[in-house]
């Protein structure tokens, strides 16, 4: 893991571009990092890649960047959308921070019958996004969405995105194959997918047959123990990502190869 | 999840057989849990199953139950040590927590050249795996190791057991099949395996120079993210659950199915 200070910022990213900093920014480069005028570091936006930076100007309030070459391109990771019910505030926090570092392109909380927080810091969520972006090497932030209740946003569920739903009434049954023969596995050009946790209550029985009649919706069963919403977060990104997404297996090259589109140069 | 209430005792289990509650057992059920004589829950020490048993005698300091029925046989997980070394205290206890859910038997915290910790509290970490039993559903608990020197425990590491070690230098490489072609998968009965996961600063060169020489080595990367050590350390369960493990996929039964013998009946 490098050393080096990776910083996400809300502005455009280009040779010569001038960068300026809010006071956070500037507290923690120069205050907590030691940070001072002509220093390196790297930056991105979501949008432009990552960059090679320099301090131009130092200050205690704020202060400026200036972006020098650009390092690697933007790797979008693949078309999945992670919907889990809001837990307790640390186990919701690492849902977001996970799903960050698993490649996860749109983060949406929904509410469930057995939900029991009804409503998300959904500004707090999305700033723990962007960390987990700088932490892990990343140039894309997933979003966070506003929480939104899970029949409505079944109501209007894009006819081509496939749904992986993780019933835990289906404990200790087979995990099944959802790519279907390892033939048809199609790598991060697999389509549109999301993964959907339950709640820590479990769906209600209303939920459950309502995705079990969803004609994109492909049940999987996540071993046979009981996990945790955050642990089965986990668990369901490296099984749709080593089914569908850019965790491809040696020897089965699909799509573009390992570095793209969902992957790193 | 069902909201009955699982304890684990360090007693013998068996029908009839009365069980003696300590003080904070006796708080946790009479005081938190609001619970008295008659009540019914279940139990389990690790070797015997699931017990269902009843409150004999509550009291403010202590009291007893009494195990009547056996509801579930022992259900023990797959023969998988995990190896990590600890980070920081919210995330070692995320990673033994995770590692009991999915379905570690053994829990080894090491250090490595660049570990920064150099003690653990072994005590609480296996609080935390009983906990995570208790949550999950188990009816098996992981031991939690004390710390040892990663080179101390590659010198006598067993002939048999295989070592996947999750290596970061291999990010946004291919993810190898370690369990060879599909039809070599052997489920719950694929011989002992232990997993690596390295430290936030990585493995040092020397460290790695060894692991990538141990015959008994196979290398994976995790994706094209660098994850951090607590989401590897589960990522790394699930892909190796998946392979090798409890988590079988439709229409591939092998071993004894996946009730047994690390599954759920």
């Amino acid at each position: 893991m490098s050393s080096k200070v990776r910083l996400y910022v809300d502005h455009p990213l280009g040779a010569g571009q001038t960068v300026p900093l809010d006071r956070d920014q500037a507290h923690y480069l120069f205050g907590v990092m030691r940070m001072g005028a002509g220093d390196g570091l790297s930056l991105f936006n979501g949008r432009d890649g990552e960059w090679h930076a320099e301090v131009a100007e130092a200050g205690k309030r704020g202060g400026s960047l200036r972006a020098v070459a650009q390092t690697r391109p933007l790797a979008l990771p693949p078309d999945l959308w992670l919907l889990f019910a809001p837990i307790k505030k640390a186990r919701t926090d690492f849902i977001v921070e996970k799903a960050a570092e698993m490649g996860a392109r749109r983060i949406c909380p929904v509410q469930t019958d057995f939900t029991n927080s009804d409503r998300i810091r959904q500004d707090r969520l999305q700033a723990h996004a962007v960390e987990a972006a700088e932490q892990c090497g990343g140039t894309f932030v997933p979003s966070v969405e506003g929480l939104e209740k899970l029949g409505a946003l079944l109501d209007r569920w894009p006819a081509e995105r496939r749904l992986m739903f993780c019933d835990e009434a289906r404990v200790g049954q087979a995990v099944p194959d959802v790519a279907g023969p390892s033939g048809a596995q199609g790598g991060a050009g697999d389509g549109p997918w999301a993964i959907l946790i339950g709640p820590e209550g479990g769906f209600s029985p209303a939920e459950r047959e309502r995705l079990h009649a969803l004609p994109q919706a492909k049940v999987v069963s996540l071993g046979p123990r009981i996990l945790r919403a955050d642990t089965a977060a986990v668990a369901a990104m490296t099984l749709w990502q080593l089914r569908h997404g850019d965790w491809q297996a040696d020897g089965e090259p699909s799509g573009q190869g390992p570095t793209a589109p969902g992957g790193r140069p």
